[in-house]
């Protein structure tokens, strides 16, 4: 941050003190990502033009405030893509190759021998088609297995994709998939999208994997299907409450994994979040056109120039 | 078997049964393939001119006395080169991505958000330049990280390695690489490779995985290396005794991923380990060379021709 506060008077707040903060800020530079502060303290934002925020994910910030204001929203895209994509294949592996019940195995003290599943060739479904979506994609693709994505627009001959499917008609595809990976933003039309439909709609041998936000899934849905053996398995990074409730039924159940909203943290994260942040400061103070900008209608960065729409 | 069935005679035995079943026999199926009852049965194999084993590692059945004869050996190379490609690369992302203490907290009921790590980029040496090490460095390779290999023949521009370090030199190259994957076969030169010395030449941070044979290590130099911090951990498939004995300190050892000798072991595996059999009877039925001849000094069927000896 020393470059920034060379150019800037800069005033580091927690979310109590943001109100007093914002009133005569220019920019707001939100680095928890889940604070969910924002919006109460929108009224003292008084001269406030440009809010960047340390995430992919922009829903925490999209309140109808900010959205009818002319302040522009950029994100930290690209910072988390390709951590996100190896964790993917972490779990996608550890599903196949049964790594979990080794491990529990291991803790127990037991030597029992099993045959594992392999990866090549199975299909993945990569629901979200932005850049996280894409790095998972590429990087499953290179491990041998073949991948499609859901998106808002469905078109054939994607560089990363080959088929995109439409989000809209998600169930339709659903049932040809061993492995249906969640990363698309969430919006209004995202919200719940992993309901009881869906989960019927999946193989009884498929994984899912949330890598996106809990809001995406119907939790409740969720975990009906996988008692009810209509899915094989479940890998979840991130819940619709976060730290996820000690009574949540996920924390027990066979064939879930569970890590605490961390995929894309990779040692390091926190100074590439600074440094995205800094470089569209210099963009800014320069008058030049803002990184990451997001679209604050459809809830994410567009990349219609690249032909690469989620 | 059952066009085997057509064509000869065949007599299925166990271990105790061996010697009875061997008298007479033209050839002989070791589908047990740790089984130590060959060398025994041995004086009763008086008209035996080839024994297929049902496994890429020899070692069992290279006793003196096969060693001696005329008797044709050969392996079952192949088979598992791209199952346990998968499962190393699973265990090096479990590692990166902390997903056995992932595990244990969600045992546990525990919210800790840790950083990860990155693969990409991660320098990886594969000791054993055979058809499975090949088949890792081409994986590991393709999901980013860096690999070299380690052989008997020292080389650059190997097709799936780069550049090939010479094994018996082994510890002068160990501190260049974040993770050390055992997988030559086991031969009285590579017999304990992985000594105290070899673990002491490693990066602290460096991780061994084994998915060769137990007796490349000298197991308790690599409990002392894991206690001492010489090491960050160990992911192993494979022992010098299987399976583990019950008060092995490795059971309970942090940063140590242990699985029953499976790790190339698909659904589907049995079927293919016979049907590489039945492949190569009908070859010597037919009068034709038979595929994957051992050579029984070097201990593995080279692959000179190729440019791809281990």
């Amino acid at each position: 941050m020393a470059g920034i506060e060379a150019a800037a008077v800069v005033r580091y707040t927690d979310a109590r003190g943001l109100g007093e903060a914002l009133a005569g800020a220019d920019a707001l530079f939100v680095y928890d990502f889940l604070s969910t502060a924002v919006p109460g303290a929108w009224p003292a934002a008084d001269r406030l033009r440009w809010l960047h925020i340390a995430s992919a994910g922009v829903d925490p910030v999209l309140f109808p405030g900010l959205r009818a204001s002319d302040v522009v929203l950029t994100n930290s895209r690209g910072v988390f893509d390709d951590a996100i994509a190896e964790y993917v294949l972490g779990v996608v592996l550890s599903f196949a190759k049964d790594f979990a019940r080794s491990l529990d195995l291991q803790r127990a003290g037991k030597w029992v021998h099993r045959e594992t599943e392999r990866v090549a060739g199975r299909e993945v479904l990569v629901v979200g088609t932005g850049p996280i979506g894409r790095s998972i994609a590429r990087l499953l693709r290179a491990a041998g297995l073949r991948v499609s994505g859901a998106g808002r627009r469905p078109r054939t001959g994607d560089p990363d994709f080959g088929e995109v499917h439409d989000t809209a008609e998600l169930a339709r595809h659903l049932p040809a998939y061993d492995y249906v990976v969640a990363v698309a933003p969430l919006t209004e039309q995202t919200k719940g999208l992993f309901d009881a439909s869906a989960f019927a709609a999946m193989k009884p041998a498929a994984r899912f994997v949330n890598v996106g936000r809990g809001e995406l899934v119907v939790t409740s849905d969720l975990i009906d299907a996988l008692r009810g053996g209509e899915i094989a398995g479940a890998a979840l990074d991130v819940f619709d409450t976060e730290p996820l409730p000690a009574d949540s039924p996920l924390w027990t159940m066979p064939d879930v994994l569970l890590s605490p909203h961390m995929s894309g943290d990779f040692v390091g994260w926190r100074n590439t979040l600074v440094e995205v942040f800094a470089a569209n400061f210099r963009r800014w103070v320069a008058g030049e056109p803002l990184q990451n900008v997001v679209d604050k209608q459809l809830g994410y960065v567009p990349t219609e120039t690249q032909g690469a729409t989620g």
